[in-house]
């Protein structure tokens, strides 16, 4: 891993790196911070590592929860070439994902055995699922705006609590496909969230939702 | 309104009453509390006012969020005649309810313009979904565990936000009858949660989403 930047704001530090050919940005308190539960972020398509709701959504997890968090740049994203060759994009990003975590894990802030919480909608749950669906660190997750296609023999592979995000009017995402990929899951708590309106119109409660989901299960000294 | 019984315990003042031929109970913070907003719960089927699922939930909603809580016993339930000769129960309930949101507003506790909420699942929402449907005063609902049938229409005049409650392996509500029950409201800001499990399953983590919902449209200065 090659640190690339180090900068703080408003109580975020940020830390940008590279690790072989993927450009990440993981995010701690800006003070002094050790063995923090980590929660990794999978970007939408056609955002990157830095998109604003992401990093909006990273000062969130660390300022409010205490989390260290995790983005990287996807295949043909970001400060990646656009050009992409590989016709299997979900195995790519299993290993790449796989890569991260262990790099992450060693550093100071990051609790090397804590548990990992992942997020990503859309193409962070397309690319973000079967990479969960494989990785045993990983102890929650929040899914959604994806339907059931190639998803859901992985979706079948999963136990850990899920929270899966729906949107009733999804442009993009059939109803029915939706809720079909829900059903797929085979964790014992899975709770879906629908809201009205389409794929990019997610209330911004389910922020707070997100931070509840994961205080609970990566935090279990809390309430 | 005619008051029976006042007690205190562990922080929550409990207050019954009988307005007309309708035994309620009121809870409020124990200790100074005027003006507060005002949060309704309408039980279950078998239930009544003071069932312990109902009272822990008025002691969150109370002793967390700072609201004042009401319960009603529905007609054939709690102290009330078994017998129940009305054929209309949903009418009989909006009447009731308009009563008692009457009567309770005048108490000193209770902000006599402010906004009020409505908790009820299964047969608190089958009566109290036609309530709010006809009642300006509530500004926030949360509903669950029936479906369609007889409601939609109800449903579909009613515009203030809701929380919408479904058990995906409901054994008394089939999933797409709950499914368009939720598609029926009229509300621009509606959102559903599922989880697994029969009809008396709805996980305890639902209570506390249950205080931020509420917190967030009745403590409009909150965050």
């Amino acid at each position: 891993m090659h640190l690339t930047s180090d900068t703080s704001s408003n109580g975020l530090r940020e830390r940008l790196f590279v690790l072989g050919d993927i450009p990440g940005a993981i995010w701690v308190p800006d003070g002094p911070a050790k063995d923090l539960p980590l929660v990794l972020l999978g970007h939408g398509g056609g955002q990157h590592k830095k998109s604003p709701g992401l990093v909006a959504r990273a000062r969130r997890y660390v300022t409010t929860c205490g989390f260290a968090v995790a983005a990287i740049d996807a295949p043909g994203h970001g400060d990646r070439p656009r050009a992409e060759q590989n016709s299997d994009l979900a195995a790519q990003a299993i290993s790449e994902w796989r890569d991260i975590l262990d790099a992450v894990q060693k550093l100071d802030w990051v609790d090397a055995d804590g548990p990992v919480g992942y997020w990503g909608v859309s193409m962070g749950t397309a690319l973000g699922l079967p990479f969960v669906a494989t990785e045993p660190r990983i102890k929650a997750a929040i899914f959604g705006l994806v339907g059931r296609q190639a998803l859901a023999d992985a979706a079948a592979r999963i136990t850990i609590p899920v929270e899966f995000l729906l949107q009733w009017d999804d442009e993009l995402v059939p109803r029915e496909s939706g809720l079909a990929l829900f059903d797929a899951f085979a964790s014992r708590e899975k709770t879906l969230h629908a809201n009205p309106g389409g794929h990019a119109d997610v209330p911004l409660f389910e922020v707070d939702s997100s931070e509840r989901f994961f205080t609970r299960h990566l935090l279990a000294a809390l309430p």
